[in-house]
């Protein structure tokens, strides 16, 4: 059992294969919810932060029976210092105890120990003064980028193996501008590929020994669903690689546009959305937040398992 | 007047082309440190985040006078999570106090929002219920990756633009495997080219327009040290980018090895030590190590100069 058999397993009884990403936004959570972090803790980050956490929870709360996992994007917890961190920390435990999978979105990348900290930090457990280790953020994946290369990944693979948990490496991403490099034409012998197939095949290399009974590896990859063609592809030459797919709803894609992400079995995917659904409240009135939440949560849910019906 | 016209007037005026790398590991930092800081906060992740914060401002009292920047490794902070985070954020401010340009070495990447978010957070200043906002960070540089493309920089150039700030992107990394993507060859039109110096290019038209009166643009790039040959090719390709060149010491590169980095006239880079530095005492006693650390700059220093004026 890898952690990616288990987010199958969940995927499965939930009927789901759906994340939601916790990316709170000051400009778009609720204003009561701030008011009255603000009446607690002043015009300060640690009002927001605990506004973010607060806001969180309720989704959480409201949306847990419908999906096997969260995702909270790190940037936006980082926005308020140390204060967002320690309420991210609080998020994510109050996720893992409600039974779901934590995807870090975090994108980290680095090499040697630097690689080794952040695997530590997110995935695994700190060292303590006294020998003993705590595990920190605790989460069961985590978004990794690729530039580095392979000593970048090893930290990552090293405390997947011991700690059965699973990274997304960045392949292909949902914006724009992924053109910039991502489709660079590489020279492979006599023929060219798209750099992001070349990073493709370092991912199935990477996942070649971590191969779980579901016949995913722990090494997932990141593919945007903006680019359904390229998933197909990317679904082939990558059998035993689990995808992440962001970019439904807000960032352009529909459930159709998910469907070459699947096998077809269809497993092998996990749709996230994040705004479509933690701000889904934004055309109605912002006390039942929680509650639009998991109506856009249903709505997704429909829309994904009809299209994977086709 | 930009970053880097600052970095480098400091520079000139502390003659030393040297930032040192604040890379805290519990293992390596001295253990009386450790002890005194269980003592008040017992076998805890605060203790250890005290303890990074207390050896930090120890060797920047000890240093301050002899480098212009100094440059915190994100991850290692980031293993005590929102403590680790805490200690960081003060570390930072307590640098600043003392005249030093901060690069957060933090090699964030994503895109829109997020990445808009990143920048707020490390480079910028962070929206507050009342509608004002509050730095966070508050570093002067901070280092990103490339893999997704121009519209992932843009929010860290606006950052930039609006505080004055600056970026260095990675273009090429000192690790071994670097090679697995950095030195793929690219077909562009009739030639060739490593897929790091299309890097390079896109990297020189994203500072095209912030270009100082020292004749760099605000958007800088990460040079490994170990690849000297590499160095001189871009710093040829790439006159009006400032390097921040990792890899002196530990990590393999000496003094000589650098000097591609810089132009003709010796400006141009600025070259980080951070194991060879911070952690110096480990050959000596460890009351001694912010002395140590001072010496150690000090021979850094001296390499470096001396190799600059072959």
């Amino acid at each position: 059992m890898n952690i990616f058999d288990t987010l199958i397993e969940q995927i499965n009884k939930k009927q789901s294969p759906i994340c939601i990403g916790l990316d709170p936004r000051l400009k778009q959570i609720p204003k009561f919810l701030v008011e009255k972090a603000v009446k607690e803790h002043g015009n300060t980050p640690k009002a927001v932060a605990e506004a973010f956490k607060d806001f969180s929870i309720q989704i959480i709360d409201k949306t847990h029976d419908l999906v096997p996992a969260v995702k909270p994007q790190f940037a936006f917890w980082e926005v308020y210092g140390a204060d967002g961190i320690k309420a991210l920390q609080e998020t994510i435990a109050y996720a893992k105890s409600k039974g779901l999978i934590v995807i870090a979105d975090a994108k980290r990348q680095d090499i040697g120990s630097t690689s080794d900290a952040y695997a530590t930090s997110i995935l695994g457990s700190s060292p303590l003064p006294d020998g003993t280790s705590t595990p920190i953020f605790d989460c069961d994946i985590v978004t990794i980028g690729p530039y580095l290369g392979s000593d970048s990944i090893d930290s990552f693979i090293k405390v997947c193996k011991e700690k059965n948990k699973g990274v997304f490496v960045l392949v292909r991403t949902s914006n724009p501008s992924a053109k910039d490099f991502q489709d660079q034409k590489v020279i492979t012998g006599t023929n060219t590929e798209d750099l992001f197939k070349i990073v493709a095949e370092k991912v199935i290399e990477w996942g070649k020994d971590s191969i779980g009974e579901k016949g995913f590896s722990s090494v997932g990859a990141v593919v945007g669903a903006t680019y359904p063609e390229e998933a197909k592809e990317l679904r082939k030459l990558m059998p035993n690689t689990f995808f992440l797919v962001p970019g439904y709803g807000a960032q352009g894609g529909g459930g159709k546009d998910t469907v070459p992400n699947f096998n077809g079995e269809g497993i092998g995917a996990i749709v996230n959305s994040s705004r479509g659904i933690i701000f889904a409240y934004e055309e109605g009135k912002e006390e039942q937040f929680a509650d639009a939440a998991r109506n856009a949560t249903l709505e997704m849910k429909k829309d994904i398992l009809e299209a994977l019906k086709i």
